[in-house]
């Protein structure tokens, strides 16, 4: 069996963390595997050269970041590889140039456009243990690129396509994906399986052990996927195109650090909408929900929410636009949290969304905006309420009970 | 005039000293000159990494050293080109790879076997300043390689010569190549001007300002270099084909860490020596002064010298030689050094030979070993010695008088 396995920060954060990650590959050449592995920067490395680079430059150029960032990556993979040959494993660092990862060359969000993944199947036939920096690749001009959050995830799961890998195994520090974020919910659970679909909105959500990007490109490729822990044996949870057990909810998820920003008074006229959110998306930054309120005399209310990092450029964009359409006043609210269910059995079970909304309202939690999608309920709630939010809609969908036979060792 | 300026280590060890380098490469625009630079890894990152890979793996697997410790220097890159572009200067960071630099696969000490300066040509021409990760390159399967120590400086001089640059500048913390190392001998000098040959010579004798291989390759392709001071404004030393004023001591040397390492009692039979030494040489260890002896019954000692670092090879390596020569013992001394007078001039001046040794004999310093070429002479001494006797020597040769002229204030 060919597998690619990836470990992510927390897995490969000292020396000491590496070995242990080199044994469970080790491990998985005696047992007869061929295997690739993806790496990500140690532990708070990345944090590091981020520091250096705001005080050097604190508009951070992306070109730059890109290629100081790809270090972070290739460190850990030399200091991989000298551990496996020290355990007596042939193995050999590669960038992800070498890897032949060629992207677009949109810098800190690049895209993979190919994979010429022939000088790791050289490596592979010669027996060797190739160790690839992942979150980066080239553009066609040969500069370095890197392919944003999550990227490792999504190098591995390339890798795993391009190689026709049996499966692809991401490692982090937690036992798979659970029924809801196990630091906040204390019953939350690993799951066994579930679908790419629902794989792809919990990570949309705010689940965190895997990235949107990676999930949607393993979907369109049918890379099997496995999110296991580097710290326990457990099997961990399987990616599969279909969850048969179609369960109204499958899991919960919440994304902490979300903003709000309203801009009030603006006219309601057809374009307004698209004239802010076609700035926004030149600026790459993603707007969540939107809710477009009529108020009075002709004006306008619009409402939308973006993650926590692009609250400053997001709301200088707004303001600007805010100025060009004569609008009244501009509110900003850097303390919501979304909380989110998503089951892809939701699809025309009505009950769910009264379930939700009634879980929120018994647990006293005020709801200011709401986003829907097939297999999806998301709200807008204040912070504060998050947490007591999240273990509602867990209790109220029984998902820390759902899974009687999971072992409640492996839940942390 | 297109001028490459190389940047050291502890002239980039922090972003404020970064910013002093960008200054001054934003000066020289502004001076008309178009700019390419060199820069070394920040401060003691290099020994950072290295401390990660002794405990990754203590043989220090050279392939995936170089894959290490490149990152090193392409982080300086990326970070003083964002603060030039801070300050409005356009710059783009370029891996050694980028830069064109090819070499031979010999990991750590690789040599450059060409160099295609076009993407630089195009960068140039587009306005853009270069900065270029010194001390490495790739080899013609696409692995990273790296120069060994200096290699930075001889990146610069390679580039230069590649781009048929008007002058090479060499900045470091030092403000020049001085007759003494200055904080050794107080009253120590920045000399003018000197050659090619007598600066390979110090720089083999022990003087860091710039490496052997870096002034080799600046004679072989007559590549102009300065030495100057990223701290002071003065000129600096020029390095040029022929030193005019033709003095039989320019300057002196001190290489303090040198270990002597005896054979005793070894067979005087042919290809003894050369046994020893090509194993020596198969290690890529450098041999310095060697002295035979014919001892008695038909047995010879052998001695030589290599520097500190390479002690426990070379140890290891004696030692085995000792067995399988029948030898009686081994002898190492780890507290040697050795000091150097060189001088363009020396030769065909019998007295200097003379002077020298006076010189130490009235310091009461013992030679333990003597090496001579046409334009140095070398002894080993006791480590304890070796200051005495370089300030000795320099006063011997009237080299802090030697230079009435210069400016007391950039001798530090």
């Amino acid at each position: 069996m060919l597998v690619v396995q990836k470990f992510g920060g927390s897995s490969v954060s000292t020396i000491g963390h590496i070995e242990r990650v080199a044994a469970k590959i080790k491990q998985a050449g005696a047992d007869g595997h061929r295997v690739v592995v993806v790496v990500s920067a140690m532990g708070d490395s990345t944090d590091d050269l981020v520091s250096l680079a705001k005080a050097a430059n604190p508009d951070l150029p992306s070109r730059e970041m890109d290629a100081l960032l790809a270090t972070g990556e290739i460190q850990t993979t030399a200091l991989l590889a000298m551990v496996l040959l020290r355990m007596g494993v042939l193995a050999k660092s590669f960038t992800g140039r070498d890897a032949g990862i060629l992207t677009d060359h949109h810098h800190r969000r690049a895209h993979i456009l190919s994979v010429d993944a022939s000088r790791l199947q050289r490596a592979i036939e010669e027996g060797i243990v190739p160790v690839v920096a992942g979150f980066q690749g080239v553009d066609e001009a040969g500069n370095v690129t890197t392919l944003g959050r999550g990227g490792s995830d999504l190098t591995a799961i390339a890798l795993a396509s391009a190689l026709k890998a049996d499966r692809c195994e991401i490692f982090s520090d937690v036992a798979g994906v659970f029924t809801a974020d196990p630091r906040i919910v204390s019953d939350a659970v690993p799951l066994d399986h579930l679908s790419y679909d629902e794989m792809v909105e919990l990570a949309s959500q705010g689940a965190q052990v895997l990235q949107t990007k990676a999930v949607e490109y393993a979907r369109s490729n049918q890379v099997v996927i496995y999110a296991r822990s580097t710290f326990h044996e457990a099997q961990g949870t399987r990616i599969v195109a279909k969850n048969l057990d179609n369960p109204s909810v499958t899991a919960v998820a919440v994304a902490k650090k979300i903003v709000k920003i309203g801009l009030v008074g603006v006219p309601d006229a057809p374009g307004v909408a698209a004239h802010l959110f076609s700035r926004l998306a030149e600026k790459s930054i993603d707007v969540d929900l939107v809710i477009q309120s009529l108020s009075h005399d002709r004006l306008n209310d619009i409402a939308f929410t973006v993650s926590e990092e692009d609250l400053e450029k997001a709301q200088h964009i707004a303001q600007m636009a805010l100025v060009e359409l004569h609008g009244a006043d501009l509110i900003v609210d850097a303390n919501v949290s979304k909380v989110s269910a998503v089951g892809s059995g939701m699809l025309g079970r009505p009950g769910v969304a009264a379930r939700f909304f009634q879980a929120l309202a018994d647990a006293e939690v005020n709801i200011q905006m709401i986003g829907t999608s097939e297999i999806k309920i998301s709200c807008i709630v204040a912070r504060n309420d998050a947490e007591r939010a999240i273990n509602a809609l867990h209790q109220a969908f029984a998902l820390g009970r759902a899974k009687p036979e999971s072992n409640p060792s492996t839940a942390n």
